[in-house]
């Protein structure tokens, strides 16, 4: 890891803390203070209240906020407190590694990798078993072998879906894309809740027939 | 309550659900994307990565990542997903009532009362059962009579804290304000732990030593 670190100065380093912080708390202000940095990267989706696009800390929160809301489709059980969690700082890694569209290809190409190599990176600031900790729990998300990870990741799929149906198309219009490209990237939704899954496919379907989405083209 | 209720369309109705969709889903997603609004009601704070004013979205966010990693140091257990639960909903009023400044003494004047009203109007988007069980979790946030309400009250002042450190100063420079102001308002966060107060005091007073905050007039 130490091979690929990039030499960022820490955020915090703007403004140091005072002598005499106790170190724990230094370590954890700064990693705090690192993360204000997640309000500052762009996604693709549109905002329902606002002519905007949204940033990664407003979509943490809402995806958070919608596991309190919504767990109760789990098709497993889930801890909500832990779902939750996962969902707070599953995007933290795209601080140093920056946002990959869900229908952009090219950019997809060594994502894994980008996003390794920025957790290295950022949980490093933390006390070694708190960067053990949260790094265990992007782990977790990203792996989806836990119901809590599966519905996390069902959020992050059904978010920019409602976004999109609010939007009349949104990043559904992208060029090239097609309303099977949509299905097949928030089939996931399934993995996780037969009954969101249906709703989420309802406005998919429903917004292909409006022509808010292009349908595939005919096969030769 | 109803003869305060204001007539608000639910920001769903600019693109109507299709006909079909569950009726409990239907209320769920409503109030999902009523809350979108969060995500457009300023606060006072300046960001540290850039050069704007936070939302209260973000502020969520940012509040519920700090119990991720300051819980460890709340003077009584908690419950993290409580907590975070809390902080994820504290806000939501704000999108009807509007962000109080902290220190705005009249803007403070019958806060409570539209806040509550805000509320009744806002959770009554939600099937009955999750009404009353997201206005509780409101409510306990208020009345920081459980100890997660008072950790979740704590980050909620620590954290512009934080943000006011690193601009050397921010909305300690509000006219009129002092820094025993500051330290009156931020005093509560020595209800959940003496080493977060006692931190958070230490950054008051070297933001004082260094002309960020007005020290308080000498007395006549």
């Amino acid at each position: 890891m130490n091979e690929e670190r990039r030499n960022r100065s820490p955020l915090a380093e703007k403004t140091p803390f005072p002598d005499g912080l106790d170190a724990r708390l230094r370590s954890q202000f700064t990693f705090l203070v690192e993360v204000d940095q997640l309000k500052t990267v762009l996604r693709q989706s549109p905002l329902v209240a606002a002519d905007r696009r949204e940033n990664d800390a407003e979509h943490s929160w809402h995806v958070a906020m919608m596991v309190v809301v919504l767990a109760e489709h789990s098709d497993e059980p889930i801890d909500v407190g832990h779902t939750i969690q996962l969902l707070l700082l599953h995007d933290l890694v795209e601080i140093y590694a920056g946002d990959t569209p869900l229908y952009d290809g090219a950019a997809g190409v060594g994502q894994q990798e980008r996003e390794a190599v920025a957790a290295d990176e950022l949980f490093t600031l933390l006390p070694p078993d708190q960067a053990q900790r949260l790094r265990a729990l992007w782990d977790e998300f990203e792996e989806r072998r836990t119901p809590e990870a599966r519905f996390a990741k069902a959020m992050d799929r059904l978010q920019p879906l409602l976004l999109n149906w609010m939007a009349r198309g949104g990043t559904w219009r992208t060029p090239g894309v097609t309303a099977d490209d949509v299905r097949a990237r928030k089939a996931v939704i399934g993995d996780a809740s037969s009954a969101l899954w249906e709703a989420g496919r309802r406005l998919i379907d429903e917004g292909e027939a409006r022509g808010w989405s292009r349908s595939a083209p005919p096969r030769a």
